[in-house]
């Protein structure tokens, strides 16, 4: 590695050449991942001193039999015996810009896996190597521009949303259950392993220069013992970032650590020390939990599209309280209860406001005095007119409503009414710049599959409690106060 | 009422009779609920002196008109000017057993609502007045044994959960959530309201004594200014209840009580007493959330239903040691520190039992170290033996296998055999009283609904995450805890 000429990460997430050492039947996943991605594969060479073709694909029998003098992306995927050997012949065969180690077993092993790393560490320090290298100890890089996969029912279309894991596993189940629970979509990802070369904070530099990037989403276990500086160059880093980064510690209690020891080799950070990078950056710490990371991701992802399709700076919500709106007592008092507990405010309407309200809806079913419960009138236009008298003047900074439909429910035409309110005050919510979720209880049912599809088509953000609603808004919220502190905004 | 000879509760759940004053199409989803029910049309009689007929069926004048002398379960959904005088001339005309009052807008309402409940109050009160009251301000009766719904697609197969909530829409919710999401099917509930007459603590005793009822869910918000006494009898009715209750308080912070007297008109107990309740009696606290209702329900059923089935004792278990089994480093920290955050412990394994297990499988990859990382192996017997070591002798009380499929890897055979494995450690870990949960993440994917079904077939026990399995869990713990301390076993 060279530091005065790095190799641009453009190499790795859109590499015109790839090369696969060590391919083989074994990596099936591998192949219908690229093939998904509609990967060319004319630019794709396979090599295998031991077989003639994989998949229908002539093998090569070595990097120096391959007919292109630059290899922008290789992968290697042979034993950890055979890997320094190999790459010290292939530094000199050809030009490598990027490289994959997809090997493990090594400094996250046993003695014999430190020893191989160590010399690992020394070859990617040799004089003159310009090549970067991604892991070891990783399922590698996943692009949407560059149509790369590691693993196969990754999603395919692109998005704005970009990874980079310390978890190979973890980093594909978020791209899986983000798509298929929300819809997102990404631009890229990687999953780096034991960060020999690469480190974090290369891939937040990359992403925060990268158009196709708005929102970051980290999963971090520890530093390498190769990169003691890493730590002061990662809070540096995101004390500069300009684009949200959502961020998972894995490491960063006790017994977690010793986890971590075990799976990347990486020395974590303490619990203190990591309070004190939340506290000194805009970094947005997620909860160790893959629901967390995707709600935070969504809620993210829909509120900065809202605001680019329109060609405007986002504006993130300033206050914490809500509006609760439902036509169910009980949801009411349990909802405001778990609001009240994880930090958000439900403010308690009275005098003047109360009044309008209940001028539009002299109430004896129910309440108004928020949350607003209002039974059998949520196809009405009262219902419309008593949200919007809350929105605008109950200083309010984001609306839940919770809904739900059933088989005979979702034929009538009050429901229909229903819908079509609920999506004047979304509009009405959001041309205030104030945050509109909607609440939709998660369970199996064809109808409740439709309603949710049709919501999504509407714009809607849909959280399954407000539970979950609550703790994303409220990682808005905060990221909205950091920006204003760390970007002067 | 008159307390020397209570009226049994099981005229509500299993009346021969049942009358609607009030009968009008409005209440379409209340005759559709008992049509999904079964009940039998030919005992159901409609009251409205407006009607000819509603639904096709006969509408008497007035309850004097009925062809029999004996109601055992009257519904009231009048207007709310109108039960005083209904009330009093019913009473005289007929023998009425049981009475729901549907109508609102009385306690938890104006002046005028005020003055209207205390003249029920009297009322239900009165000399020779023998009629059980439910309500006012409620949806009523739900009860599989006795064809009862008050509402459209709610579950129609029996169960051994037995519901009592001071809100009639989250009653719905957690019946068809937890029917739609995990299959549970329940035997009786109700949505109380304001109880004026009946009382949690009555159901609390029926259902005690209810031989189809082994668990019991309570939503709770306040006492009745009508029964300052409520309190104490609540808690003595907790202290002495064998079978498992699972309470929401709803009304335990002042500001849901605010709500909550707008709601059902009740007075919560507030954060101390309620906590001294908890601990003096065997209830579970359920968060304020219809999530954690559903998942303690669900763990419950499955775990009494998996003794009973055996003709057994439940064996609760004794300690918070987890084993978490999965194939991928990443997962493992992030549930361990959520596990842990949570309250369970998750043993590193050292020593014997690290020695024993290193000699199955002398790892390069992944970890047996606690979580068991097993990438690549989950098809294999190494997996199984694993496994089996570490629950029989790592000192575990609670298994974990994170698992999840593809549209490819479902069709695989390493798949087929993967299933097979976790088959045999769930039956391993079961026959030694252990608890064994499976955690499949939560997304719209065919093959994974196949998967999830497919499981849930098997007999497993399985949640959308670690956090959510763990939580319900420590209630299990919990309430073994709490048994052995009460009932001194």
């Amino acid at each position: 590695m060279n530091n005065e000429s790095p190799i641009s990460l453009d190499y790795l997430f859109k590499p015109q050449t790839v090369a696969m050492l060590g391919a083989s039947e074994r990596f099936e996943y591998f192949f219908i991942g690229l093939k998904q991605q509609n990967f060319d594969h004319s630019n794709l060479y396979l090599i295998n001193p031991r077989k003639e073709e994989v998949f229908g694909m002539k093998c090569y029998k070595s990097v120096s039999e391959l007919p292109v003098d630059t290899i922008d992306h290789l992968i290697i995927a042979i034993g950890r015996g055979r890997i320094i050997q190999s790459l010290k012949d292939m530094l000199t065969q050809k030009k490598i810009r990027t490289i994959h180690i997809f090997t493990a077993g090594l400094g996250e092993s046993d003695e014999e896996g430190l020893v191989i790393e160590k010399e690992l560490y020394d070859i990617i320090n040799g004089d003159g190597v310009k090549t970067r290298f991604l892991g070891p100890n990783c399922m590698g890089v996943y692009s949407i521009p560059g149509h790369l996969s590691y693993e196969e029912d990754l999603p395919t279309e692109p998005g704005n949303i970009s990874l980079v894991f310390q978890s190979g596993d973890l980093h594909s189940q978020v791209l899986r259950v983000a798509h298929n629970r929300f819809d997102l979509n990404f631009s890229k990802g990687v999953s780096c392993g034991n960060c020999l070369d690469l480190q974090i904070s290369d891939f937040l530099h990359y992403y925060e220069r990268d158009k196709e990037t708005d929102i970051i989403g980290v999963y971090f276990e520890g530093f390498s013992k190769y990169h003691k500086k890493e730590g002061k160059i990662l809070l540096n880093t995101l004390k500069t970032m300009k684009k949200p980064v959502l961020f998972i510690n894995g490491g960063s209690t006790d017994r977690s650590q010793k986890a971590a020891l075990s799976h990347t080799g990486s020395i974590g950070t303490n619990q203190n020390i990591w309070k004190g990078i939340v506290k000194q950056t805009p970094v947005i710490n997620v909860p160790t939990s893959l629901d967390d990371m995707v709600d935070y991701l969504y809620i993210f992802d829909k509120i900065i599209k809202r605001y680019k399709d329109k060609n405007e700076i986002v504006i993130y919500p300033k206050g914490k309280n809500a509006l609760l709106v439902l036509w169910s007592g009980g949801f009411g008092i349990i909802d405001t209860n778990t609001l009240t507990e994880i930090g958000l405010k439900v403010p308690y309407f009275e005098g003047e406001v109360l009044e309008k309200l209940m001028k539009i809806h002299p109430i004896v079913l129910g309440s108004v005095k928020n949350p607003l419960d209002l039974p059998w009138i949520s196809g009405t236009k009262e219902y419309v007119d008593l949200a919007k008298v809350a929105i605008a003047e109950g200083n309010i900074d984001v609306v839940m409503i919770e809904t739900g439909t059933s088989d005979d429910y979702a034929q009538s035409e009050f429901f229909k009414r229903h819908v079509d309110n609920i999506i004047q005050i979304k509009d009405f919510t959001e041309s205030l710049n104030k945050i509109f979720l909607l609440i939709l209880p998660n369970y199996r049912s064809k109808v409740r599959e439709r309603f949710f599809d049709m919501l999504s088509k509407e714009g809607f953000i849909t959280f399954p409690s407000v539970r979950r609603a609550g703790k994303a808004f409220l990682a808005l919220h905060e990221y909205g106060r950091k920006i204003k502190r760390f970007n002067n905004i």
